[in-house]
């Protein structure tokens, strides 16, 4: 059957039978859905305008309503060609694309208030953190072989690396061995090689032709349960080049982690969520690339922070066990895994990292907010208070620290409250 | 045009213009080829029996034997469908796959003899290497998570890993890490691990429900210029459960490395060659493992020693530069990776490993022949003749060692001889 969505006049081919809210999905067009398409929330509230639809009584619904046609898009199966009206109160706000000046006016403002709780003076003074990137440029002249110093080109690598550097374990894929004998001697032996930190050990990600040490750029990422911001960093620099942020289009799937887990549990769940959170990724990588005229191939690492939910469901790890008694994640140290490994698409072989957290609903977003703050770091007693669609608040200070978290977006925006409202334009 | 082969009645399919050498290849039947088909060698001769075949003048060929309707089989491309006749001279020997027992006994020769130079003493009476596979099994008992031990189930494996073995670098892929959440509860806590060792650390290789330690299997190859050998080893005991040989396929394309070096430069040539050692360890290890009833999975680890040649080659990395002034290989300690990455069907986890050599023409095949005979630990002066396809002679004691390596088995077996042949039936 065919659906079309109005106002976005977006129409998608689906079976006989599938549910409005799926076929939303399918179409690109968003619709709320708090408890993740169980009946629960009302949230997705369409009209029916056309077509034959077969709803499930519910309790969300006036009289009123079901009089214009209103039906729950999540309990409502499509039987032929239908059109559906999406009224304002169901749908998510225009996708905001944050500009890169706004962002960082956030951000600066973030290190100055806490600043002023420790009287300005130890946070804004201190350098945060010491530059040391997921992925390292290292460009090499290496000396050719001769015969009285024949060792072959691996070791000839190894040995020109621990000159410069101290590793004590180094680690290169079979990939790499393969090219580099033709590599290495039509180069000169000149080569820039990208240096990876991978769960304990160094490895040589990448090897390439001649000096393009200048040329590293790594994307920090914010995953969060609404919305996904992206940093584009130079790598040799530490400077931040520019800022995205859209929603996390796992939206569609259930508005808090709760849901999400639910969903995950479900036939093709996992792989669905897994599948847009990945996509939006991809989607402000691929802008802050053009933007700043970077290539994908320059970026050689994305380091993210997300709830623990985020975590697994980013690297396509079932969350199922995290809502369950005794409240477990599958890993909180995650290995660093090649982007491409999750479906992330910058260099094929770069690296993805995520920040660990501390237990299933104290995650890496509050671990990188921490750290970012530097309450760890104070002898006063500090407070951090981060209201997201989880809301977490950690009090301490470099001695010892506690944090509690609950959902707090659902909250204000209205799950289970009829009057709440997700801010909008 | 199709191509048929006597006396094996084997037919091919080719496109016009094929080479006789490359469309017995194709079809599965060995012709000598010393020089890897430049037409240098004159071993290739065959008879054309039908069709049409367009050769190039050749000095290897007598007035008699042209007349006889010789040619070169590197020398003639076919140009209709054609009958040919590979006479005794330019075929193989039968395909002899040795004993179990006459293996064994030959290399307990070649222990006792390596003892009798030190008196019968030092080497019969030491244990020549600890128990050390590349792949162990290890069972664990996890204690299931509580509301006071929370930690996540991957660090909570690690933390059990590390009650029984000293390990400070533990990698896991992704692939397991997806997975442990549900194995480990609906094993109730009960797996097996595989611990493989690989490039300075430890990977969590495989994890398995239940205890599945008692079966764990390995295979030592033995890979020559000229014949490979396989042996199957059950990595708990150390006991070696059965050994098989064969030629090496490649020989088809050369008999010596420089002339495989050669060919694989040529267009497809590495290809080639990287395939058909793979598909002959391939069915090496098939025969084993279904003449003792272990299933492919069950072998978790390969671990092979060959000259630098056949190193590079079963790894797919190109030789080229092995022998060109100054003569160095790509890597001498190939990188330990997954034997599926090479083709070899194992476990698809499995591992491989490749014992370093010296140098580009001493290498893992003489270096393991040294370890095993002991002669780097003996006081007294011993000498090792390793006559193979290439002869490697090492002369000296525990505290130095000197190696000379040539072309051997051409010499005896007619590259450039013209009496000369290999050791038949």
């Amino acid at each position: 059957c065919t659906i079309t969505f109005h106002p976005d006049n977006k129409k998608v081919k689906v079976p006989k039978g599938t549910d409005i809210l799926n076929a939303a999905i399918a179409a690109g067009v968003y619709i709320n859905s708090s408890c993740g398409g169980e009946g629960i929330c009302g949230r997705c509230k369409v009209i029916v305008k056309k077509g034959q639809v077969v709803s499930e009584p519910s309790g969300r619904l006036s009289k009123e309503e079901i009089q214009k046609g209103y039906v729950l898009a999540c309990r409502s199966t499509i039987h032929s060609d239908v059109e559906i009206e999406v009224p304002p109160g169901s749908r998510l706000g225009k996708e905001q694309i944050l500009t890169e000046e706004a962002k960082v006016e956030r951000l600066a403002g973030l290190f100055s208030e806490a600043g002023e709780v420790e009287k300005g003076i130890e946070f804004k003074e201190r350098k945060f953190f010491p530059h040391s990137p997921l992925a390292t440029k290292l460009f090499l002249k290496l000396p050719p072989p001769t015969l009285k110093d024949n060792i072959s080109d691996l070791e000839r690598l190894y040995r020109e690396i621990r000159r410069k550097l101290e590793i004590p374990i180094i680690q290169t894929g079979l990939a790499n061995v393969k090219k580099i004998g033709r590599l290495f001697r039509e180069s000169n032996w000149e080569v820039t090689l990208l240096l990876g930190k991978r769960n304990g050990t160094t490895e040589v990600v990448l090897i390439e032709p001649g000096d393009t040490s200048k040329r590293n750029f790594g994307v920090a990422l914010d995953i969060g349960t609404t919305s996904i911001v992206a940093q584009l960093v130079d790598l040799n620099t530490d400077k931040t080049l520019g800022t995205k942020a859209t929603h996390n289009r796992q939206v569609s799937y259930g508005e808090d982690v709760i849901t999400r887990m639910v969903y995950a549990g479900k036939k093709d769940g996992l792989e669905k969520l897994h599948h847009v959170v990945i996509d939006t990724v991809n989607e402000l990588i691929s802008v802050l690339s053009t933007e700043h005229q970077i290539s994908l191939s320059e970026i050689t690492g994305v380091m993210c922070a997300g709830n623990m939910t985020m975590s697994h469901l980013l690297l396509r790890v079932d969350p199922t066990y995290l809502r369950r008694e005794p409240y477990v994640p599958t890993a909180n140290f995650m290995p660093v895994i090649r982007a491409a490994e999750a479906g992330i698409k910058i260099n094929p072989r770069g690296l993805l990292a995520c920040l660990p957290g501390v237990s299933s609903y104290v995650g890496a977003d509050i671990v990188a907010g921490v750290l970012a703050s530097g309450i760890d770091e104070a002898d006063k007693l500090s407070m951090l208070i981060d209201i997201g669609t989880n809301g977490e608040i950690v009090l301490g200070n470099r001695e010892w620290l506690v944090c509690c978290s609950s959902s707090a977006g659902p909250a204000f925006e209205g799950s289970g409250v009829r009057s709440g409202v997700r801010a909008m334009e």
